[in-house]
């Protein structure tokens, strides 16, 4: 039913209602119930960000503003307001557009959820670019400036062209808080396994719903599309009646800033230690190639285990190449609940064009094991 | 002691002797023995083998041999005697050097453990940069043809300047056999998961062993670097009296030629048959980026399946990038000894660069999951 805003579940009634594009009321019964709302970009309620030339990062349509607004005016200069994948993904475009960038955020860790020794290699990887990343400040206002834009931060201005916002997305879950369904992280949907909410007939996929951990087996929220898209398959067959069970989130993610590969799987330290584990890190540079293979380049592994258990925790890793799929293998290890000392024991593939003959998830494990 | 060839060893006097580079006898007794004496290139007992221009490729020395005759004589085109991992790495490096090059080997099979189709398009590939694929021809002998060599089959001659011969490996495993210890597959040398032989106080580690194989639970002989390595790192602890047990190999491997990467973990079904399983395989396209990326290939994937259990039994996969290290998650599922259902659940990475939203290993498993 395109073109009925939902806007009220009644769940004792079995009815969604709201009203019609053309303001008409509706009232839907149903047996069962899909909330699939997916989640929306954080736009800041600050002076200046409905300036024309400020723009989210989120859907088709914000793309396609984006395209149009490179088109229509002349950007020599950008200031990306964030630094998480979308925001480093964003910067990635615009400097293959021949676009300058200039990247702030509040926090003054630049990606806190790496080693700072990796994150350190990636910051000067894009400074080396010409990047700005100014980590540590807190935008207050956008003003006009000239034909173009001024972000204002306490102790610092940056001017520019065009200003995109990208600090992240929040669970469209208002509709299920209404209806009293339980919410779980940050305001995520609850479901269980099924996709289930609190309330037995209505269910909940996609970037609205939270997810089960499967390193800590708690709930969380990591809104990416691979479990929004298997969600979806999984919350069919439920609605459906069968029963298709999802085992969970690993928290694996992958992402591509100019010259860096950064990759992720399971916990970091500090993620580790809020769960109750007693997390140790350890963290080894290796190769993408054979040590004497021409073109070789440093990848840097960091692997998190569980000094009382000796589980494998999490892993992550930055390099120039063959670091996008090399995060798998931890992945799987994650799912399967194995130890660091199993890890260990994996038989990976080698040739010299792909890296050396430990892989380096290898070298990284065999390291930890050293400190459990 | 370098400058003693063993040639004996004693077991019931703990003792092993043979002769020095000078010509003296001499006996070593020993507490704990330690063969490691790795595998030779089979070369073929047939006329002309021994012609100057036609080599082997297994030792450093072989590799310096190659590059003296390419340097000394002018060498426009190689014939190359085998279709494996390495015959196909010594057919990327040469076309590299401008060189021309035609295979042959005497099963019609090109790459017998890939599934059909994907071994064609390798091949296909190979014949498309005009390397000359001959498969399904015996040779018979090599003569001197001019300035270079002939290369004689009951039905074809291939003519050049070099021919390298590449067609595998043997265990160096005669004076273990001589001694009365136990061989395993191919006659390579039984070893425990501690790389203890059949006699308690003799070990061995390397090319020259066994291992066990974590998919049959059998005793197998894959005799690839990772392997070889790491039964190093262990029979050294094993031998010190440590207890370290390797788990075993999962058949890993990986090479590039040309324009692709060829990389199999796990059995195929023909293996999987020889070990009772019920095997079922289902072979998909996928892509190495994003369907609306820029510059994204085409990866096949083959995954196999256990009827009977469920579980995963391997993967083969071909493409022109983005397989090397995606082999390596199915390959940690056979280590834990996971079910195609439960492979299915994993959270791989993904980001528009890299991989579509289901890394192409899912979408395998998904759809052999339907088979099974």
């Amino acid at each position: 039913m395109t073109g009925h805003c939902a806007e009220k579940i009644d769940p004792g009634n079995q009815t969604v209602s709201g009203v019609t594009l053309e303001g008409d009321p509706f009232e839907f019964p149903y047996d069962r119930l899909l909330i699939a709302t997916g989640s929306s970009a954080v736009m800041p309620d600050l002076t200046g960000f409905d300036l024309p030339g400020v723009m989210v990062v989120k859907s088709l349509e914000d793309g396609r503003k984006i395209k149009t607004f490179l088109k229509n005016n002349r950007v020599k200069k950008t200031i990306i307001i964030g630094m998480g994948y979308i925001a480093l993904e964003m910067c990635e475009s615009l400097v293959g557009l021949n676009i300058a960038v200039d990247m702030v955020k509040p926090n003054p860790m630049f990606m806190p959820w790496l080693a700072s020794s990796m994150a350190r290699a990636v910051k000067e990887g894009l400074e080396a670019k010409g990047v700005g990343v100014y980590a540590g400040h807190k935008v207050e206002r956008i003003e006009p400036f000239g034909d173009g834009l001024k972000v204002i931060c306490p102790d610092l201005t940056l001017t520019g062209d065009m200003v995109l916002v990208g600090i992240g997305v929040n669970p469209c879950s208002r509709i299920a808080e209404n209806a009293g369904l339980e919410l779980g992280v940050q305001k995520s949907i609850a479901v269980d396994r099924n996709l289930r909410t609190s309330n037995k007939n209505i269910f909940a996929a996609g970037d609205c719903a939270d997810a089960f951990h499967v390193v800590t087996g708690e709930r969380t929220w990591i809104p990416l599309a691979l479990r929004a898209n298997r969600s979806g398959w999984a919350v069919a067959d439920n609605v459906c009646g069968k029963d298709v069970a999802l085992d969970g989130v690993a928290g694996t993610a992958v992402f591509r800033v100019l010259d860096f590969e950064v990759a992720r799987t399971g916990l970091s330290v500090s993620e580790a230690e809020k769960f109750g584990f007693e997390p140790v890190e350890n963290m080894i540079k290796s190769g993408s190639k054979a040590h004497a293979y021409p073109g070789n380049t440093t990848i840097m592994v960091n692997m998190i285990g569980d000094k009382k258990s000796g589980r494998l925790l999490g892993a992550q890793m930055v390099g120039t190449e063959g670091v996008a799929h090399r995060i798998n293998g931890p992945a799987v290890a994650l799912h399967a609940r194995m130890t660091v000392k199993q890890y260990c024991q994996t038989d990976l593939a080698y040739a010299p064009p792909f890296g050396p003959t430990w892989d380096p998830t290898l070298t990284a494990a065999n390291q930890l094991l050293k400190k459990l």
